[in-house]
């Protein structure tokens, strides 16, 4: 495939690069094989050989989102019951969504195909699940990702403690060969596709968090990734009554209980984070050491707002010690699925804490803790393929061709797509005679415009590792 | 007219009532003359006589939403542009937005247009709009608004200081005689409707706020609105740059000023008022006068975090204190003309307000600051009505006929509208006999999902004064 058009990416942190008819060309196993300005010579034969397709100026390709934190099984009741506590939620709504789901493969399904087209379509390219406790339920779970074209890292919930007692592992041992069998089951059955292309379902361990994992469970976990190479997924401190009820049972921190069971590896994306250390301002020592082990965090901003309002994510000092981070909705603690809400809302909670800063210390010097709109859209792109360690989140020669297609406005026009007006190029389009009239070119600001308000109706398309998944 | 249905209403703050099939008869002025259950004997006897329009079940009505503050010609450049502080922001881009409308009309039509078509799509169906210095555009605005049938107060900007030489009106007595003759063109343009139908289109007194204005114009306009009843608005204590040079330039703070010069009364909307007191948390003392003085505030929950996020407004406090308030979309200071945005927005600032304060005094106790979802219904809809002193915002007899329609699923399939999914509907839905079906009535937690992820796609109707506007 050959596609050409105006391409947009986050290279690194706070660069927005707008490649104006440039050129990809993308191989049978959905790999990039070429890139480069469309009137290249090398481009130009590819041409003369190939028909590209040719994306409408006034349209833009840019890296799918990564959501690198969701609760899939949650999803049934997304965007509701957000009024208790962390730990009070847990057990009146999400341990009960879940058990229901484990019970009925029917509404598992129901509700898990739907999460994929909806994940589809709010160009999400790759997402890191949170299941239920059992396989089959997370088997459900991986056909319909599968079926979607995601890129799909399926946890199977693991959990030897619980507030409900209908909804928990036998033991520790139980569990971890339920994570052993799921694991291999999702190899066995994903491992080889068609045309000899990479899998996109893997599956990740997936000890929900420590106050419902015993040691015994986490070491076993633990034991297990180091085997496989398997992913890891948890949440770490998270709320304060979290934090603060496993200092009390336990004794330690979550990332000393996590780091001695060999859970915090380059191969684990830890949630939240939040009160990773009970200084205020947080000091830099837990990001020293999770950057040192290669650890990802994924900052989930709305579930902050509801479940740990009392602290935001200090993500300017995490960004600082070059963790690798990346944005999670955090359905259904969390109430959007959109990651287009999750930056929007990073913005406005780094945006609250520069402003406490600058009030508390009287003062406007120092590095800002506020990210903006183009940090944001690298969390949300590179940032989240980096923490999930996918080649993914950048158009370059050798990654897999994942994107989005966004269509700004119409160039005959001029109009806006869905709630984007550009009323000085409308008035340019009008005025000027078709000859004479200068192609448009993307600006930042129209980037910007589209982050700011843009939403599915701006999505023409998405595709994954070559696949065209939306569209 | 009568219309059969599910209506849904804030009567107070904090609540919410589903009023189940129920009844409204609309008289061709556009006024409420019946609201009962639908079964009773004088509904029954309406619908007798006439045919109602019955909405189905999943759809209900809500009153539309009041949109405080609305800068029009800055629709121009919504969604861009948010990286400076106040004051430089005005200059770099507000001033320069809304010189240039005055300068083409043919722009500013297309501007307003546009902005009246989604204003109303968003389900807004009264807006208090900031327009520019020249009465012209202006007309253009009313005219604009008229035509989409809003409620529309429209704000002829005055000024006579101004960081920007060409955007400024010559002196204090010129914009005094301009602002005159502007409200007396709006109210004989708009005085008499057909059908005898009270005028949707009132003028705005509109002093930008302290700095653009002397003191000798501040007096001439409050002596103005005294004279001919009209409404007022201004920003108030918006930033703490504002505050200090408000302070440094004239020596006393913006309320001390605005109330001096008659500006603070009970026709007044204040924008933001964030600053409002020195001291933090803010004495209530400010709010006692404003309370007294019966004058409104718009809350911008957006805008608050871009441009004073060093201070979130103090809602709780003032909603205390029983003043009007409503919630401002602030265009192009918020980027999002959609209310369902600001009340989301308003609703994560005061949540993260109360962390601090939970955080800060070590305990749980004492009134929350936050808000939840339904006070921010309450504060959208008939707290913005009350703020701008009209009769809607809440469906009964005597009130005009606003309102908006909202579909959340059909009811043949349980599949839900838009964003929203019902999954456990569905499947009750599925798998029951048309016969034996139990029509499902609507829950607050069907609305509470609306309310995190609904959007434009579930709006089906909008109507203000009885006609319809929308769909």
């Amino acid at each position: 495939m050959l596609i050409r058009g105006t391409f947009v990416q986050c290279p690194k942190l706070g660069e927005l690069v707008i490649l104006s008819d440039w050129l990809a060309a993308v191989d049978d196993s959905g790999y990039i094989t070429h890139f480069e300005n469309a009137e290249s010579s090398t481009s130009l034969e590819l041409q003369r050989v190939r028909t590209a397709l040719i994306l409408p100026l006034g349209t833009f390709l840019l890296p799918p989102f990564n959501d690198l934190h969701l609760h899939a099984p949650q999803f049934l009741y997304q965007g509701t019951g957000l009024d208790l506590s962390l730990l009070e939620w847990l057990h009146q709504y999400a341990f009960k969504a879940e058990e229901k789901l484990d019970r009925d493969p029917v509404l598992a399904r129901t509700v898990y195909r739907r999460l994929g087209q909806r994940l589809v379509k709010a160009g999400t390219g790759a997402v890191c699940l949170f299941g239920t406790l059992k396989g089959d339920t997370n088997m459900i779970l991986a056909e319909e990702m599968q079926s979607t074209g995601i890129r799909a890292y399926v946890g199977k919930v693991s959990m030897d403690i619980s507030s409900r007692p209908s909804y928990i592992e036998a033991s520790s041992s139980t569990a971890v060969d339920a994570a052993r069998a799921f694991g291999e089951k999702i190899e066995q059955t994903y491992s080889v596709t068609s045309q000899s292309r990479p899998s996109l379902v893997h599956p990740v361990i997936t000890p929900r968090f420590v106050p419902t994992c015993s040691d015994e469970l986490l070491h076993g976990l633990g034991a297990l990734s180091a085997e496989k190479g398997w992913r890891i997924q948890s949440h770490m401190a998270e709320s304060s009554d979290q934090v603060e009820w496993v200092r009390k049972e336990r004794g330690e921190d979550d990332i000393h209980i996590f780091k001695k069971h060999n859970l915090l590896t380059s191969r684990t994306i830890q949630a939240h984070c939040t009160f990773i250390s009970s200084s205020s301002p947080p000091s830099s020592k837990p990001f020293v050491d999770l950057h040192a082990l290669g650890t990802a965090i994924a900052h989930c901003p709305l579930s902050n707002i509801y479940f740990s309002a009392s602290r935001a994510f200090p993500l300017r000092e995490a960004l600082e010690a070059q963790i690798k981070i990346g944005l999670g909705t955090d359905i259904a603690g969390g109430y959007s699925l959109d990651v287009m809400s999750a930056m929007r809302m990073a913005v406005a909670v780094s945006r609250i804490r520069e402003g406490e800063r600058v009030r508390t210390v009287s003062s406007d010097h120092g590095k800002s803790l506020a990210i903006d709109w183009k940090e944001s859209l690298f969390l949300a792109t590179l940032g989240g393929a980096q923490a999930l360690g996918i080649d993914s989140g950048i158009f370059t020669v050798g990654a897999p061709f994942d994107a989005q297609q966004i269509r700004l406005f119409d160039p005959r026009s001029g109009i806006g797509a869905g709630a984007l007006d550009f009323f000085e190029l409308e008035m340019v389009v009008t005025k000027c005679h078709e000859e004479s009239y200068k192609k448009p070119d993307l600006t930042e600001e129209m980037i910007e415009k589209w982050w700011c308000i843009g939403d599915e109706r701006n999505r023409e398309a998405v595709w994954v590792q070559g696949v065209k998944i939306f569209g």
